[in-house]
């Protein structure tokens, strides 16, 4: 069986949604990203990823997949019947591939990543002078389209609805991009979306209960 | 034939190895990346790609593929006899995928584009912090093996080096991991490498003396 290495609400909950969407059993274990500790058992988490980064997938052989990018395109073609990626040989995998590479590097790396975790306000303030521009390009490429390839869901909107979702806590409103925030509460009208949502801030809100009340 | 919109020395430098790799003409088209200016005849570069990033690469169809790991994975598959990437369907194509988002988002995105775009100290100092635990997962991943991925020479290896050739500039000396410049030395020595970058160089220093000598 698969398993997955995630935190709730990081950027491994597209990779949640991704096996939900695709009907994939999987394990999954919490890692905490500051303490760098597997969850169940307190073991180091450094050693199953170097990286010390969710989401970490254990394949059927042991191997370990990182990277959002690899690891969704890894998921949605072992389940090619769900179409979550176009087949490889699809000029449209290409555009899969490319827009999973802007939400990771320009939404994701380039803006979420220093909100949440730089302690400086100048560094934080540099990300957000451009994310606008960003979510501009992702917007006038959904205003007139449901998903962000082909004419279906696929993973790269697993990875944007996600990032679109911790927009708000990073204090920009999506509610500026109208396509943005339409195609937001579209995504998570879908079950398995919503679902996987729902079980990670579950999580979250007993995390935050427990540091409260260690 | 195939067009690349590149700027000298920026990260569109990995898409022309790639086409010089893979034996595959084409027509460059050199972009300002301040004036977002296209510098053979002033033209908007924004109409080119609203992104205003390179690379672009003009299809022959006409359509325009932006993204490094989507451009350099739509390289390698047009000459697959060149093995530049793991043909789709091998698990290692997971790993050059694996790969190729590492270098765009932890050295590229949280490193280099901090370091030489924004203006504030403390961004780029945050970005400074993170940087040598990125190049040591590299560089254990490379004390033992010559390529990234497989056994031999792929894209992910041309983003990489690269990315390692900017490090320099942005004030990280790559001599303090030495797979690393190991590594760089050795890309350095394939001549399409080779070419793509001295041709990138020289257009650097005469853009450098036009600032100088305007």
């Amino acid at each position: 069986m698969l398993q997955l290495y995630f935190s709730p609400m990081a950027c491994s909950l597209a990779s949640r949604i991704a096996l939900m969407e695709a009907g994939i059993e999987a394990r999954y274990h919490r890692a905490d990203l500051w303490t760098k500790k597997v969850v169940e058992d307190g073991s180091d988490f450094l050693s199953i990823s170097p990286k010390g980064a969710v989401p970490v997938l254990v394949l059927e052989n042991g191997e370990k997949l990182t990277e959002n990018a690899a690891v969704l395109q890894y998921i949605a073609d072992l389940r090619p019947e769900s179409a979550l990626a176009p087949r490889p040989g699809d000029p449209d995998r290409y555009r899969l591939q490319e827009w999973l590479s802007f939400v990771g590097c320009e939404i994701h790396k380039a803006f979420l990543f220093p909100t949440f975790w730089y302690k400086d306000d100048a560094a934080k303030a540099a990300a957000r002078e451009r994310i606008g521009k960003s979510l501009s390009v992702a917007a006038d490429h959904l205003a007139h389209r449901d998903h962000l390839v082909g004419k279906g869901f696929t993973v790269a909107d697993a990875y944007l609805a996600w990032s679109l979702l911790l927009l708000g806590r990073g204090g920009v409103d999506v509610a500026q991009w109208p396509p943005l925030a339409d195609y937001l509460q579209r995504m998570q009208e879908r079950s398995p979306v919503r679902s996987a949502i729902d079980h990670e801030m579950q999580l979250r809100k007993v995390m935050a209960r427990q540091v409260q009340n260690p």
